[in-house]
């Protein structure tokens, strides 16, 4: 009888791997339970469904359900909870439509993502109170947007999602409110970067509360109406949560699968767990950082798809490590890029045993006689003692998205911020000035690192 | 009495190398002669200049000679030109206004650039044909063209220059004819991407004569009237010639300073040539090319600003290698983005004792849902035998310009294409596919390389 590989969950992990076992081992049994209706969708995509750039919530998926079992042999079932696995025996426990069923495995992963926290605040759970966690969500916001032609916004959460979901109301013509408990928003990617970001959302018209925890959210007969933060109530006509997002975790854990430091599901340099039949990949497990040489928790979708393909080919009897990652993530905040990859905080970099110097430059984004050009700020940070290149963020109207990617290049060959210095970057007039501002970032920091 | 530092030449391989100098050591004696009237100024925007995207010549200076004089300290004087180097008695020869004179230096920098070529054909030195071999030539084609309005220009040799000119003349409303003795224009950038900027360039309405040699210019009272090749003749008001430049070493070679094989000046980790008084940077010298650990001449303008500078710190008693290169060049084709880097050229990589295995991809500039996206296509090359990523070719309407960073990152850093593909690049659904691109080249050489 041929092996089952049975998967957790049908989102990019899951289905990443799914369809690579399947691929290179045909033979193969893989079987996916995936709770919701949908799997391998763009939840990236979905401040840009709301927005109204992308007509469709399905235009957002990659690979529908149909073409997964019948173009790629998936045994897809959605609408299937998993509720437990028992490893013993090998057999993970299934709800759907009422039926329980039980479902025998030779090697399992666990793909069950994260989902959308809500901070412990009254008011959270009223009506008119949204969290961006799943499709399904996208479709409500977007509909109730729609059909409610609300006027103001409260969005909680001054990150990726809480500054996409701005741009998106913001679209619509919805006055829109963010409330940020820290003093500047999208903290992971460093104060002189989020300064320049804050400085273009108020051009946008956005008010932000920064600094300003939301103490809670005002109601009416089970409706939010207003947020409550910094002493003051701001009117709304809904609500936005985007605070983080939290593991899945709970499946596993009740299993004795091992979570680790950082409280999602630890595994191997293969995406094992403490259990060698079972496999952890996606939003819901760690991934190695490459700058610390630790296990991290940055839970975005190159790695989710990245281990689950390596997984799948691991089942299949050819050993793939998952890889590591240097947390690199970009985003568009109405007309700006803004990007950033390792390690920027000085605390963490510390924490890592590192002895972080930064700096901070200014350059234009083209030739200074080319037209058109606009000042690119980046921030650049390395390590006092050895000299090593540490994480980068920057920020710009254009020409940012892709620029990380020669720091995140030389993060991954643990070059030294000597060694960026020298890269041969491309330069024409329309595209950078002769020296990319990452070099002249990486000679200023160069300086103070001597 | 001071030491006296010596610069033949006043572009970006001689200022910055002056400037370094002085900054660092204020005592030094920096001379500067430059034959012409500007010195640092950005050559690559001439095109742009030409097109009438920037207004005046003079926005191409970085720096006046004014400024160097007065604010930089450095004894700059334009409409100087150096005729021999006596490196037995220490001294230069120079002629300025039908004076001569003589100037002793301590140590020396040949950094006398490039002149454009023009093929041995009857009717180049007719009146009305081009190069755009410096500033002065930028003004008399702008000039010309502005003055007699001409309907349509032949343009010999479909390289940079070329379709750079190619666009400038098309924006002016001149129907343009590129000539092109070689199957496919941008050479160094490999056939596939080739194709695609041939295909875009039809669409802009330039005609495209591939594999047609120029055999002669007609001329008419000695003024160019038309370009004769491939056994048709094409009537043309004006031509421009853009068949590559040639450096200007008959300066050092006269005094015995040695040429390398590629006829470039040859000069060590430091740009010390064969006299350890005498340096050389820029357009006139070679640079080593860390794919190939060979010396190679590839005469831009990024390699000259950092050899310059390099020998500047140098000369002030802090060695400081001027480092290698790795061939990276970008050029904007009308909407087009062009880039390369490394070693594509199979031929060339068999020459430098590869065995170049090459993958050719089309992938989408921006998630699949997001709207505004285009295809790019990257042309990967690693070597079979070691797995070592050799080089990078890729073109497309957005993207490409910073894109190919990450490619010369992971040439400085001799990384294998097994290596790139872990990369953890940028994505964000306005910028990139989940799997960006250069990873996707990656995923199909490797397939190939295993």
């Amino acid at each position: 009888m041929a092996d089952t590989f049975v998967v957790v969950g049908g989102d990019a992990a899951g289905m990443s791997a799914a369809s690579k076992a399947k691929r290179d081992d045909p033979d193969l049994d893989v079987v996916v339970f995936e709770r919701g209706e949908y799997v391998s969708y763009g939840a990236c995509g979905l401040p840009y469904y709301v927005k109204g750039d992308i007509e469709r919530l399905d235009d957002l998926v990659a690979v529908t359900p149909e073409e997964f079992r019948e173009e790629r042999d998936v045994d897809l079932r959605t609408g299937h909870e998993v509720v437990a696995i028992d490893r013993e025996a090998r057999r993970v426990t299934v709800e759907a439509d009422g039926r329980t069923l039980e479902q025998p495995y030779d090697q399992l992963l666990v793909a069950t993502g994260a989902r959308a926290t809500k901070p412990p605040v009254e008011g959270v759970d009223a009506e008119g109170v949204f969290t961006l966690r799943d499709m399904e969500a996208g479709g409500e916001i977007r509909s109730f947007v729609e059909e409610t032609e609300p006027g103001t916004v409260g969005i909680v959460g001054g990150g990726y999602v809480g500054l996409e979901m701005a741009e998106a109301f913001d679209a619509r013509g919805i006055d829109v409110h963010v409330f940020e408990m820290l003093p500047h928003v999208l903290q992971p990617f460093g104060e002189p970067v989020a300064e320049v970001v804050e400085e273009h959302l108020g051009e946008q018209g956005v008010t932000l509360h920064l600094d300003t925890p939301v103490s809670h959210l005002v109601t009416d007969a089970g409706r939010v109406v207003g947020v409550h933060a910094g002493g003051e109530e701001t009117p709304v006509d809904f609500v936005l949560v985007g605070t983080g997002i939290r593991p899945n975790v709970e499946l596993a854990a009740e299993a004795g699968i091992e979570l680790g430091p950082t409280g999602a599901i630890a595994h191997d340099a293969y995406g094992r767990t403490n259990d060698e039949r079972v496999f952890a990949a996606g939003d819901c497990a760690e991934a190695t950082n490459l700058v610390t040489a630790e296990a991290d928790y940055v839970p975005l979708a190159l790695t989710a798809n990245r281990h689950g393909r390596a997984i799948g080919q691991t089942v299949t009897g050819e050993p793939t490590e998952v890889g590591g990652m240097v947390g690199t993530a970009v985003v568009k905040v109405f007309d700006l890029e803004v990007a950033r990859t390792g390690i920027i905080d000085g605390e963490e970099a510390r924490d890592a045993g590192f002895d972080p110097v930064s700096a901070t430059i200014r350059a234009e984004s083209r030739a200074h006689y080319y037209p058109g050009g606009s000042p690119i700020t980046i921030q650049l940070v390395g390590d006092g003692e050895t000299g090593r290149l540490l994480g980068a963020s920057m920020v710009g109207r254009e020409g940012v998205a892709k620029r990380i990617d020669s720091v995140v290049t030389a993060l991954h060959a643990g070059m030294t911020v000597a060694e960026v210095e020298t890269l041969d970057l491309a330069y024409a007039p329309p595209f950078s000035p002769v020296w990319d501002p990452v070099l002249t970032a990486a000679k200023v920091l160069g300086g103070k690192l001597d």
